[in-house]
């Protein structure tokens, strides 16, 4: 093992107010997280709240420190603009700790929106990186398989879509161990020319991008797994995932009724929760750094509960520790002069 | 029963060359559907190649004629430019069967690019529907949803989503005998302002269309069936389409992995045939009538085995004895003066 690495402890910053089940399931998360991976966490939010919870999970968490967050993002606000409103809610908190240095990244199950904003106004956005990217693997069906934008990118330029690209290259090579991941742009036909103006662009930037371009794929590649990096426009991506998750809930449902009286309870309950793994995305994300940001800044998905709260910490140890920001600065700035050698 | 209804045998087009498995599957869903409905069917296409397939489909097939058509669009082509180029193609020339009287309805699981050109083209639209639109009930799940547009218009105007709404509630009153339905809009949050430019304006035209909109809906609300109907532009449609067939076939055949050694053979095989029922959209819709148009021209799914291509006779002869075009006209006229006293 590298000495260096282990000299000190990592930190991680966590919104502990974020989420649908913030602050109990985060806590709870996060002190399973500390156990587990030996990491110092840094719970932000309502002192009073957090610290009853953690008085419900027992002894030894002695590396799990809280810092209050004074201010509230209310439930009718825009939460993008309630983060710049208000440096001292939890999830802006939380990541000021990264850029002051107390902290080395920050998870926060809250709106992907405010994080965002958060992550690109304290620890700013790579080379020709507009916003922060989310995406990571989307099925258990084709765990090799890459999607992004998943919603942090509503409204993506073409160029856009290439950056995006590159982020999920860099995403299968690090995270998934493919050397030579292969890109495909998700569209509504397979042949070139096909989709709508944002699509017919970007498929022409990707094809002179030096990336492993297969070209278009289709809907159905996804599960197939036909590419390693699938690129599409955050608004698609979202309703994508929030399709999936929804499918693996009431397929689960069904099957487990369907089973019920056929099999023994702890085999449907194992088949049912791995047909649930193998279509939800969330229960296979866990959540994931938000990508192009200069640090670690991810998000856990909404409706989170303390495993895929742990899941994130998992992820965001293995960015810190391969320098996935550095990593992906280097393959940006060569796609990009690529590029801007091609428009001379 | 109405007499007049059977005055005469309903006759209905069909493209026999369209589709991946075309000729030998249309032509013996076709067979498959005059025998189950006492339908008149012509079979347009290549003459010699769609009789050869019909001598294998046995004796009895009286009410079946062939039409010859003299071109064919190749396999390079672009279906919709071809279509156009092409009126003596076997979806050309089976659509303006119906434009010249000699056919009620056609049907064609070729392009949808390619249906609807020549759906316009010979068939013209409905008042202020400027392309066909095609749409349906989307999974088993979820069978009072119905999902539209499925990849037919592909960069939306966003008044033109209104349009999609008023198609899609006379599908589900037509279809589903739902008095009053529920309309929803597909995006990536439930809040009025979310999503792309396109979903927030549309959000504002539907808000004040004089329909049951009831908001934003999310990917999730798909399969939990939280409005009847759910609006999205076709390049978002298609997608979703394409993922969930592939979800559910690749679904099934895990599933009858899994279950093989601990359930018969019968039951497996039935448990598969009804999570793909439940997730895949093709199977569900067995294809549909392009909406929107002055006459009824049906798509099958492309991969349509001979049992959908006789689904979508199914449904096309629901279209023609209720006379959906005429329906349609009137709802679409309703809402347009609606939408013309706002902005006056």
């Amino acid at each position: 093992m590298d000495t260096n690495k282990q000299r000190r402890k990592i930190r991680i910053a966590v919104d502990a107010m974020g989420g649908d089940y913030g602050p109990p399931e985060t806590v709870k998360g996060s002190v399973m997280a500390a156990r587990e991976y030996g990491v110092e966490v840094i719970l932000v939010g309502d002192r009073s709240a957090i610290e009853k919870e953690l008085s419900g999970c027992g002894a030894g968490v002695q590396s799990i420190r809280v810092v209050e967050a004074v201010q509230k993002i209310e439930d009718g606000e825009e939460p993008a603009f309630a983060v710049m409103k208000k440096p001292n809610s939890s999830v802006a908190l939380a990541t000021r700790l990264v850029k002051d240095g107390e902290a080395d990244a920050v998870i926060s199950a809250g709106s992907t929106g405010a994080m965002m904003v958060a992550a690109a106004r304290y620890l700013g956005t790579l080379p020709g990186i507009e916003r922060p990217v989310a995406g990571g693997p989307f099925l258990g069906l084709s765990p090799n398989t890459v999607v992004l934008d998943l919603g942090a990118n509503v409204g993506c330029q073409p160029y856009q879509m290439v950056d995006l690209a590159v982020v999920g290259v860099v995403y299968a090579r690090t995270f998934l161990g493919i050397e030579n991941p292969t890109v495909g742009l998700l569209n509504v036909g397979s042949e070139e020319g096909k989709g709508n103006e944002q699509a017919k662009e970007a498929y022409l930037l990707l094809k002179q991008s030096g990336l492993n371009f297969i070209g278009n794929v289709e809907g159905m590649d996804i599960p197939f797994g036909r590419a390693n990096v699938i690129v599409c426009d955050g608004f698609i991506g979202n309703i994508l995932v929030k399709y999936s998750e929804g499918l693996g809930r009431t397929i689960r449902k069904w099957l487990t009724s369907e089973l019920n009286e056929k099999l023994p309870d702890d085999m449907v309950e194992n088949i049912g929760r791995q047909i649930y793994r193998l279509m939800s995305p969330a229960e296979v994300m866990g959540g994931g750094p938000l990508w192009g940001v200069n640090g670690i800044a991810a998000i856990a998905h909404g409706g989170s509960r303390a495993e895929q709260i742990a899941g994130t910490f998992r992820q965001v140890i293995t960015a810190i520790e391969s320098d996935l920001a550095g990593t992906l600065r280097k393959e940006l700035e060569r796609v990009q002069s690529n590029r801007n050698q091609i428009n001379q």
